[in-house]
């Protein structure tokens, strides 16, 4: 394609994350598991996420780049899931979830870590800053991750009126949650 | 700080912003402007971008991972705001919207575009799909952008109960949109 598309962009991570959670939340051999068994795991892990309190151990030379954010009560963490295998990012298609009773779906139509520039985003709860470290709720990065980018929520920048999803995210959130 | 601090990670856009959007909606002369002349051109230019059309070219080579998308109404953007000078990325703080009136604030304080790492985020309804091309409305990023990633929109990903602002950032929105 064009010229832009031929031209890398380089990161460089501004701090890693801090957490009791090790590894990633669904796993290849999780494949395996039968659905009512796979489920309950991922709820199980859902439960726990919901009270974790992970820690942004932000680089100390950018400390000052943190100047007011205890301001706001929730941040998007931009991170990157280090844990996949770089051979992952050119998969094509998934069954959602890894779950074989729902369609295959393209990549971008999923929120799968595995994709072929994987920054993922987390809206959480900022719970305290303590200099260059901020404390967060409810972050589903692995300890260790690379920490991309910190923005304050700000709700102009996701209004979403009246959304519409597809059958089988509705099918997950039912079987996550139970409901109609 | 630690080894995942020193290690770049490397992004290769996987498509394109087509927009009418030629330039970025604050420049740098701007800061020139008095505060009411300023505040109408930012009303303007929110009023333009309401309704703006703009298409996402993605690589023919990865439309396969498209797959699914149109059945969500809405769809989270990741670009890199490529008009903005690498030298900007070692910024440390500014004033909010280049706003001398409001109190410096640190970058990860703020929404601009000038960060260490300039992957920014917009979630947009979408429109339409055409095999490796998104019709997408009121996306804010330039012509030419890079883009560096496409997920679905997913309220789970975004609850947030009770968000707390600054007080910098009300008076931004009482300036912009009128009232208390």
């Amino acid at each position: 394609m064009e010229d832009n598309l031929l031209k890398e962009l380089i990161l460089r991570p501004v701090g890693v994350v801090r957490s009791a959670l090790k590894t990633p939340l669904l796993q290849t051999g999780d494949a395996d598991l039968e659905l009512p068994a796979r489920l309950e795991k991922i709820r199980e892990q859902r439960r726990q996420i919901k009270n974790l309190v992970s820690e942004l151990v932000i680089d100390p030379g950018l400390e000052g780049m943190l100047e007011g954010i205890e301001d706001f009560s929730h941040i998007v963490v931009v991170y990157w899931p280090h844990l996949i295998p770089a051979g992952r990012r050119g998969l094509r298609q998934v069954h959602p979830m890894g779950r074989k009773d729902l369609p295959v779906r393209g990549i971008f139509a999923t929120r799968s870590p595995a994709r072929p520039n994987p920054v993922l985003i987390s809206t959480v709860r900022l719970l305290e800053r303590e200099g260059n470290v901020l404390k967060v709720q409810a972050l589903d990065a692995v300890d260790g991750s690379p920490v991309v980018d910190i923005k304050p929520y700000v709700e102009i920048y996701q209004t979403v009126e009246n959304p519409r999803f597809p059958e089988w995210l509705r099918q997950i959130h039912r079987d996550l949650e139970g409901g109609p």
